[in-house]
């Protein structure tokens, strides 16, 4: 078991997988992002809607023009109607313009946005009229977890087909799962209501970047028994998140953004392990 | 705090509540659910793939026609291409038809469903590479389980735009969540691989069945400061929620289905305590 103590993150370690990455290997990872595109059998490439589904991106750069009303409430009944557990809808969704997150949060939506959704797993609401979850924290908070992040899904899709674009986040600018005990102090929330990312919506300025490297279908799906995925296309995987970021991101790095991801995870575990068990962290945890 | 070891549920002690349901309300309370249609704006309503998104219902009865191989596989694809926490796609599928569900489990897939895909939470294929959640058990649970159900919805939305239905299962026929240690002995999963659902695709037979209540989206939504639901709304949304499982399930209730999932949420617990947290279950824990 890792030490507690010591946050490390071994793609440093392993520094033969980044020593690897010279020119032409940059390149030729590059090339294969660009190449990356969704597989869609001949026969189904004209079915608009799978099309707008597959060619979903999570997009950064929003033009400065407004979401009309009736599309983002169309958006939200989205979230509305998604499928939950027992349809216990655990969910509730913090909504902002960008007058409203700046009021809240004293800055502009992420990336410029003109409207967000900031998603949380709530349990608390059905506790008015059922303790439907009796004395099992882990299961109610799971539960929670999936049925907003269905919830988020829908938004996100039913956005894409009203032409609006969208980003889920969950680090930058204190808008999701690891800044949670912040959002609950500002938002009011009670115990059993975690926030798990904020949607950003917009139009998107300019055309769609490319798909960020996805690991094949072999690697991620398996039949009757668990199959153990193959290190040489983990390795070459990283090897195109790295040289996608160095590509898109002149000023930071896929390690960079890792770092600062893993720079607050001690402090959301804490936090998450108070709000979600109960509890004050102590002991060995071990 | 409830006391651990007493598992009820309190729609029975609130014997008001369900009380209250006479005939009258009864069919007061049916005819809402069968009036609790989408709210789209009609500006929108021409939207396919919004009407799609909207329109989707979780089907339990579904047709003897097979999936063709390249329908599901572009299901598959759009759990591909969900979007992840830093892209890190923290999610596993298990895939069966017909024959290989019955040559796993012993039975035929839930409601004589034509395919299945168990969706797993999975940040053990990325260990491989990275430790990119150092000694934080909570976090990575947590995105794990965001990440994969973000995955499941878009599976979700991509059967219907092709014309398949589907159904999502945390408790039926051991293919979800409350089942955890049993999927993951059958399937050989290792530690960090929590099964999480299964869905079960295939053609509806027959109409799609009227919307199980939904709360309404001032329940759900807020802004700047949470807001306390209406107990009176939610009691409303129970008594609906009792209707229709009378009308619909003659032989079963809402209540009933309740305890079931209940009857099995303290182990769910205590083998989620040991997955997720690593260490057995054992003294008060409160």
């Amino acid at each position: 078991m890792p030490a507690r103590s010591h946050i490390t993150m071994s793609v440093d370690s392993h520094s033969h997988t980044i020593k690897k990455i010279g020119p032409l290997s940059f390149v030729k990872s590059l090339w294969r992002i660009l190449a990356g595109k969704p597989r869609v059998p001949p026969s189904l490439q004209d079915n608009p809607l799978l099309n707008i589904i597959l060619k979903r991106r999570s997009v950064r750069s929003f033009a400065d023009r407004e979401i009309p009303d009736d599309v983002f409430s169309a958006i939200l009944e989205a979230g509305r109607l998604a499928p939950s557990t027992v349809n216990l809808q655990t969910w509730a969704f913090a909504v902002f313009t960008a007058d409203s997150w700046r009021e809240t949060f004293g800055s502009a939506i992420p990336f410029k946005g003109q409207r967000a959704v900031i998603v949380m797993g709530d349990t608390h609401r059905d506790k008015l009229i059922a303790e439907a979850f009796p004395a099992s924290p882990l299961v109610e908070y799971t539960l929670g977890v999936m049925n907003a992040s269905l919830a988020a899904m829908n938004m996100n899709i039913a956005a894409e087909a009203l032409g609006v674009s969208s980003v889920m986040l969950s680090e930058t600018g204190r808008s999701g799962l690891l800044d949670a005990s912040y959002l609950k102090e500002r938002l009011g929330l009670p115990d059993a209501v975690i926030p798990l990312m904020t949607i950003v919506f917009g139009y998107a300025r300019g055309p769609y970047p490319p798909m960020p490297p996805k690991l094949p279908l072999d690697q991620i799906c398996f039949q009757r028994k668990y199959r153990e995925a193959d290190s040489a296309i983990m390795e070459d995987w990283l090897a195109q998140m790295i040289a996608g970021y160095k590509a898109s991101h002149l000023s930071s790095s896929f390690e960079a953004q890792l770092r600062i991801y893993q720079s607050k995870i001690g402090k959301a575990e804490a936090d998450l392990e108070r709000m979600v068990l109960g509890r004050r962290v102590g002991g060995s945890g071990g």
